[in-house]
C-alpha cells in the first residue's frame, strides 16, 4: 500500500426531511448567499424547504450558474458578495453549482487576480464557510475540496482544503424530479471515478479494491433502477450515497490513480459542449481497450469481481469486461461515440490541440498516456 | 436506508516513515504529554521515533495505562496535565491509550466528578486536544470518538465528538513486533465491530454491505499471512487499515446496529479477566446461532459473499457461516469457549447479574436480547 494522508472534516446530512436541519448548521447571526443553477429548486420544492428552514436568517439570493460553471458568472457572485457582507454561502444544487460556490468562496478575499487559483491552489489563504444541499448526485463536489471551472475553452480543476465545505445535506427525495438524461449521467460521472481510482495496478491495497468494486456494483444494479422507477426512495438514496463515496477520497487513499478519462473528457466539453457524463462514457471504454495491456490485471480483476466474467483467457475478459462498461453507459440511454454527437473525425487535432495547450501530454497512472496515445484514443472514440 | 449524520474529522496520516510527520502536525509552542501503555514502545523503538520528531518540544511522559484502562490510573494522568499546563496529548499506543487519552483530555477541564461522563456524555463541554501513534490495529479508537473505561468491574463507553483525535499516525511497521495473540486479537476485534454494524436485518443500504464484507474478506485473508509472516508491510497494512475502517462511523451510516457482544464481552472481561478479543470470540458465533432467525438473511448474505457458501438450504447456509466463524477465530490461535479460559458453569448466573447492573436487559438491533436469551447465549458459550 503506497503512503497517504486522509483528512475529510464535511458532515453529510442524510435522508428523508434532512433540509429542515439547515437551521442547525448556519449560525443565526450569519448573512447567508443562497447559490443555485438554473432554478429548478424553485419547481421541486427545495427552494421552498430551503427557505422554511432559513426563516430568521438575513438571506440574499444567487442564481444562474451553469452546467460547467464559468468564470465570469461565479466572479459576479464574488462581488455581489463583497458589496454585502456575506459571511455564509449555501450552495443548493448539483456539482456546477458547489464547485462554483468553492470557487467564489475562496475569491472572495483573494488577493490578486483570483483565477490564479486554478494553477496556484496553494495561493488560497482563506475561504468564506459554506454548506451545501445537494440535487444532483454525480461530482462528489459535497464531499470533497476540489472543483472545476471554466473560462472560454478552458476547463480545469483546482483544491484547497480550504473549500470543504462545512456540511452537505444529501436528502434522496430531491433527486426524484431529475430528468433521466440526468440521473444517467450522474451515475456515470460516479461509476467512472471509482475505475479512475481502480483500474490502474496492484497496489496490494485490498480494501480499497473491494470498496471501490462495492460502488460499482451497486451502481450497477441500482442505476437501471431508478430509470424505471423515478420515485423508489432506496433506489435513490443508494445512488446518492454512492456518488459521494466515490470521491471523497477513501477509495483513492493509498492507491494510484488514472484521471485521464475526466482530463480528456473536459477538453470535449470544453470545445463542443457534450455533458461531462456524455465525455466519460465514450473516453473511458476506449483507455481501457488503448491501456489494456498495462491494466490487464486490474481488467482482469474487473471482470471477474464486477460483472462476473469468470470464463475464458486473460484477455477475453478484459474484452468482455470493456463490453459491458460500454453496454452499461448506453442502457442508460448514453451513448458512447462521439458521432452520436455529431462530433467528427476533426474534432481529432482539434483535442490533441487543446491537450497540448492545457500541459496534458503525460497523463494516466504512469504518465505515458502521451498525445499520440491521447490521439488513439480519441481516434477510437470516434 | 435509515437517515444519518456522518462526521469524522481525524486526520489520518498513513504508512512508513510517517511518524516524523508529528513535527508538522503539533504546534511548536505546545507542551506535549506523551501517554503510553507497558513500556513496548520503548523496546520497539516508537517512543525514539516519537521523541526523534518531538525534538525542541517542551515534552512529559505518562505511561503505564494499562489493557481496559482504569479510572484511577487515567485520573492520575489528569492530575499531572491540571499540575503542569500540558496543552497537547499524544497518545502512543493501542486502543486502551488511546481510549484512556480520551477521557484524560476531556476530564480535564470537567466540572464536577469525571466519572459523571460516562453515562452523561453530552456533560463534556471541552477537551484539550490530542493526537495519536496507534501501534496496535484492532479497536479503531484512532478514528472515532468512543472509548470505553473501566472502574472496579464496570466497564463501560462513551462517546462525544469532542474526543477526536486531532490526527492519527498509523505506520504499519510498528505493528510488526506485536506477539502473535496481540495481532489476532485484534483482527477479532475488528473482523467483530464489522460484523456488529452488518447482521442485522436489510436497510437496503446494498453499498454500506458491500463495504463491510470487503473488510470481512480482507481480514479473513491478510489476519492468516500476518501470523505466518510478521514483518510482511503490506500485510501489516491491511489490517491495520481494516481495523480503522471497521469503526470509523462508516460502515454503520444508515444501517442498524446490534452491539450485543460487544456488551457481554465487556463482562467477561471485567469480571474474569479475558482479552478482549478472546470474549467477542466466545460470544460471536452464540449471539449468531441464538439470533439466528432474526438475522437468517443477513447470515445467508455473510455465508454466500463472505465465505463463499453456496449449497443447501438458507438453515444449513447460516450453519456453515457460523462454523466457519468460528474456525477462523481458532485458525488465529484464539479459543472461542468459556471452557477454554477455566470460566465456569458459574460464570452464567454472574455475568447475568452484571448485565443487569448495567441495564443491559435489552440490547441487539430490535432491543430483544433481554437477560434470558442472554443467559441463552452464554450458556451456549460454555
Amino acid at each position: 500500500m503506497q503512503n497517504f494522508t486522509l483528512y475529510n472534516p464535511v458532515k453529510i446530512i442524510f435522508g428523508k426531511g434532512q433540509i429542515a436541519e439547515l437551521a442547525n448548521q448556519i449560525a443565526k447571526d450569519k448573512k447567508v448567499l443562497i447559490t443555485y443553477g438554473g432554478g429548478s429548486i424553485k419547481k421541486n420544492g427545495v427552494y421552498d424547504q430551503v427557505m422554511a428552514a432559513l426563516s430568521g436568517y438575513t438571506v440574499m439570493e444567487f442564481g444562474g450558474i451553469e452546467p460547467n460553471p464559468k468564470y465570469e458568472t461565479v466572479m459576479r457572485a464574488v462581488q455581489m458578495i463583497r458589496e454585502n457582507q456575506i459571511d455564509f454561502i449555501l450552495a443548493v444544487g448539483g456539482g456546477s453549482v458547489i464547485d462554483g460556490t468553492k470557487f467564489i468562496a475562496a475569491a472572495v478575499n483573494y488577493e490578486g487576480d483570483p483565477w490564479n487559483m486554478m494553477t496556484d491552489s496553494a495561493s488560497i489563504k482563506s475561504a468564506i464557510p459554506f454548506g451545501t444541499v445537494l440535487t444532483l448526485p454525480a461530482a462528489g463536489s459535497e464531499m470533497n475540496c476540489g472543483a472545476v471551472i471554466t473560462r472560454g475553452q478552458t476547463k480545469i480543476p483546482f483544491m484547497n482544503p480550504l473549500v470543504f465545505p462545512k456540511f452537505s445535506v444529501l436528502d434522496p427525495e430531491t433527486t426524484t424530479t431529475l430528468p433521466p438524461h440526468q440521473t444517467a449521467n450522474g451515475v456515470i460521472d460516479a461509476f467512472v471515478h471509482v475505475i479512475e481510482q481502480y483500474i490502474t495496478y496492484d497496489a496490494k491495497a485490498p480494501l480499497q479494491d473491494r470498496i471501490a468494486e462495492g460502488i460499482l456494483q451497486t451502481l450497477i444494479v441500482e442505476g437501471p433502477k431508478a430509470l424505471k422507477d423515478h420515485l423508489d426512495y432506496d433506489v435513490r438514496a443508494n445512488i446518492m450515497w454512492c456518488s459521494t463515496m466515490a470521491l471523497n477520497g477513501l477509495i483513492a487513499a493509498g492507491v494510484p490513480q488514472d484521471w485521464a478519462t475526466h482530463l480528456i473528457g473536459h477538453e470535449i466539453t470544453a470545445v463542443y459542449g457534450l455533458d461531462h457524463g456524455q465525455t466519460l462514457a465514450i473516453i473511458l471504454p476506449n483507455i481501457m481497450a488503448v491501456k489494456a495491456d498495462k491494466k490487464r490485471d486490474k481488467l482482469v480483476q474487473y471482470a471477474e469481481r464486477v460483472w462476473g466474467v469468470t470464463d475464458g483467457t486473460a484477455e477475453e475478459k478484459v474484452e468482455a469486461a470493456i463490453a459491458k462498461t460500454r453496454e452499461f453507459f448506453e442502457s442508460l440511454g448514453v451513448k458512447t461515440r462521439l458521432s452520436d454527437y455529431d462530433v467528427g473525425e476533426d474534432s481529432v487535432a482539434r483535442l490533441i490541440k487543446q491537450l497540448e495547450e492545457h500541459g496534458r501530454v503525460a497523463i494516466g497512472e504512469h504518465g505515458d498516456i502521451d498525445l499520440k496515445q491521447s490521439e488513439e484514443i480519441i481516434r477510437r472514440s470516434l
